[in-house]
């Protein structure tokens, strides 16, 4: 299954879900009646579907895509006409977005926000009945590294220097190596760090990126959006999304006999749609293979805290590679981390880093150039970034309060991913591989032929149609594999964990006479 | 000396201020002893300066550029080596940011922030002695505008709702015309919504953007990173950096004779670095020009609170043209607005939105899908927006002191603007335009031939040589016009207004003499 072309399987990566005639008026159509809408517009004006960059067109980010739309309809009909549907209320399980289904921010981090963004509050002797006193030492240890104490003042461009600091020491004691605080680049979370480098790196279509398939959609659209060639490799569902290097090198091959200049190989460890953690051997082949055929390792590390079996840890790439005695010298090497993830889950406050490793001073310019154009990241996510690489010690006034926060958090996302896998493998025809980090099920939906040719008639992907009917049915908003990309004829769904645990029976149960339905509805 | 043709004006802008000859540790130059250094390294690596996205190399930001790099440098060896430069500290003038030069967040608006930051402290009893009644009631509003009350997760990829509604309210108070909250898309800032802009106009270098020259360089930039032309039109530096119709028709005629379509016109209102303010009728005009020639109005209206002059004022460009009678019919309009200017000037939260009209259903689809891609912009930086375009009210518990500060700040950068503009005006062969708005002298240097061929002698621009002469001698950090673009033979400064009061004094001394001694040292 897994020789399918490279060209084949981008197409359909690429393909909408929907075509118009199931949807009239859904989003990113270009149907030939939504041509000749176009054309009566631009007789009044000259931008239109069919005049503006063809790079925009192309990309697709399913995951807030035609289903997500479909949701809102939906919410807001059961605002205006409450009972209107067979639920009472929409659950989006289609995005990593903790707080929005009632995850709590960790206090200890909103404290020191909520210091920065008013230090007046510092010389107010209410305050210390308000907040934690390690709170307020460290909001004065932020504000004395902030030139001016200027928390309003556009940064450096890669960041405030003392964040910085904190954040290559975070690194530096998780990884038992030396970070670099010039080597970090703070950015409003991890995706605008992605499209950095892939400006960087893609000159035309004739440059490709290796990407896991399945693989986050931020990866092909911010491809598709500069212009360049989503190579992929097939991570193999059978040995738990297991990364192969003999695929690596085929694909690499592949793309090279076509002409393709392969730059870079994007990992997501551990892994987003789906769910693995990677062995520390299977990344030193990883490392080995990059330095080997020269490129530069993009290593998606965003899930790093979110570990839920005992029996794996979260290595970085970069610890890895320094632990082989790799230094700038032999790997181009880029980690991305952010603070919407992990037990923080800010996601609403735009934090992350990269961490640029061995490019030469002059690339690095370039680097530092494009980041000054946008002059900096928000500073609440960069003081963010740096307190979730540097969090309470033990000894601390909050690290016990801390500590509790956190591990509840994890320990109830770790169980959540098991009662969610465990409902999904206990459907008719679906099987799904165990959640060992990350935030997602990803489990394979083998659709009963008449699903198909039901899903055909209405000109939809099996997949999406599936998640269409579940909605519709249930309330639960799942995105469609087929926006990750998967073996061609495959289908999948990704189902995040993220409903807090009171709400799991429910949702397990709804799955379930869902599923039975469907499958009774399209049995062969 | 305005018939220069728009291709030598373009190389002139793109052109590194120093080659590697003057610094051979210069940034963003591509000399033949970089090259050579860059083919060593590609030995044990791929990516170099010569196999990067060359739209990347083009691509220049001279307010973060070399003459930026060389102060930090200077100020790291003051920090090493007290004494060892003719001044104590670096002046920034190169930037718009306030509070980096002292300028204090008003109080209000941070009072909001920090309740949403951490709204456990809307339960406090002491709260009410650190925070006014109106920040509280703010801070409620604003979470029940939330979904979840969850300031830690993604909104909306345009943002959220009921932040969208009280800015649409804002523009419609501000304009007397209504505003449509789903025509707002909050962003980090106006840069990422000018590259959003541009990224969906530009499909390749035949493309073209009208840009004003002198411009603010995130547009020459922005245009370059997405493979487009900039088209440029002159603002005449004699009639006070007017913007003439007559101009705008003629570039864009020459544009359209080489092959070049026309896009867009982008217009800076206050003018950025040049600090005008467009009258009534000319607006009209430029209204009517992008209606006639189908072109998109890309109107930069960031500075649209500050205005020093009493006889002018700011209009929204959506604001003439619905007093024209035109709607969504008629004219593609986006307005920027950012947090970071005004009294504001809350340049390290990255808020800001662009109004979107006139464009078709799909073309909107295309803009949310692109927003999407990047989730959502930060939630303190949508906040934030919402409050600038709705601060306190005559009545509310916060207004007076809050008036007290707003008119403080505008005032005192007006009496900045008059001191630095009569100081630039002062010196022997310099002349300077009223900085009737925004936050920038842009004084024409008229230097001596002596002093160019000094300039040229070490391979540099003229005015970046006055710039760096002037750094060196002062600590005062401008940016030369040449980062800007002008009128070629023509030299400029961009100085920004925003030192505190009591530092302009010793400013303009130490300007004044260092131009004297440059004008002696290079007298014809």
């Amino acid at each position: 299954m897994r020789r399918f072309a490279a060209d084949r399987a981008k197409r359909l990566l690429f393909r909408s879900l929907f075509s118009s005639a199931a949807t009239p008026s859904a989003p990113f159509s270009s149907s030939p009646a939504a041509a000749a809408a176009a054309a009566i517009d631009s007789a009044a004006r000259s931008v239109t579907v069919d005049t503006i960059n063809p790079k925009v067109l192309k990309c697709e980010y399913v995951v807030r895509g035609e289903i997500v739309s479909h949701a809102q309809r939906l919410q807001l009909e059961l605002q205006t006409k409450p009972g209107c549907h067979p639920f009472e209320e929409i659950l989006y399980c289609n995005i990593g977005n903790p707080q929005s289904l009632g995850q709590q921010p960790v206090t200890f981090f909103r404290e020191v926000l909520a210091l920065c963004d008013h230090p007046s509050l510092l010389d107010q002797s209410e305050t210390h009945a308000l907040f934690s006193a390690d709170a307020v030492e460290r909001a004065w240890k932020i504000l004395d590294a902030i030139p001016g104490r200027a928390t309003g003042a556009y940064s450096h461009s890669q960041g405030i220097k003392g964040l910085r600091d904190a954040i290559a020491a975070g690194i530096a004691e998780r990884d038992g190596f030396p970070a670099n605080p010039d080597d970090i680049f703070l950015t409003d979370g991890a995706s605008p760090a992605v499209h950095t480098m892939m400006q960087l790196l893609i000159r035309s279509e004739k440059d490709g990126i290796l990407c896991p398939i399945p693989q986050y959609p931020l990866y092909s659209a911010s491809i598709a959006l500069h212009g360049g060639s989503l190579v992929p490799y097939y991570l193999d569902e059978s040995t738990g999304w297991g990364l192969e290097i003999s695929e690596l090198k085929k694909q690499l091959e592949d793309a090279r006999s076509k002409g393709i200049t392969v730059r870079a190989l994007v990992v997501i460890n551990p892994g987003n749609p789906t769910g693995q953690v990677l062995a520390e051997e299977n990344q030193k082949d990883i490392v080995d293979f990059c330095k080997n055929e020269g490129l530069v390792l993009l290593a998606d590390e965003v899930y790093q805290e979110n570990i839920y079996v005992e029996d794996k840890k979260f290595n970085s790439f970069k610890k890895i590679a320094r632990s082989m005695g790799y230094d700038d010298a032999h790997l181009s090497l880029v980690s991305f981390q952010s603070v919407s993830k992990g037990y923080y889950g800010e996601c609403g406050k735009r934090g992350g880093y990269m961490e640029v490793t061995g490019f030469n001073a002059e690339v690095r310019e370039q680097i530092y150039k494009v980041a000054s154009v946008n002059l900096c990241s928000n500073i609440s996510g960069q003081i963010l970034a740096s307190l979730v690489m540097n969090p309470p010690k033990v000894g601390d006034e909050s690290y016990e309060s801390f500590d509790a926060e956190k591990s509840g958090i994890l320990s109830s996302l770790a169980r959540r991913a098991k009662a969610l896998e465990d409902a999904f493998n206990s459907l008719e025809g679906v099987t799904c591989n165990k959640a060992e980090g990350a935030m997602y099920l990803f489990p394979r939906l083998h659709l009963p032929s008449k699903a198909i040719e039901a899903a055909k008639a209405v000109d939809a992907v099996p997949d999406a149609f599936y998640a269409r009917r579940l909605l519709d049915a249930t309330g639960i908003v799942v995105v469609p594999g087929s926006g990750f990309g998967q073996v061609p004829g495959t289908w999948h769904i990704r189902c995040t964990i993220l409903p807090q645990e009171d709400k799991i029976p429910d949702i397990i149960s709804r799955l379930g006479a869902f599923h039975e339905s469907f499958m009774e509805e399209f049995c062969d």
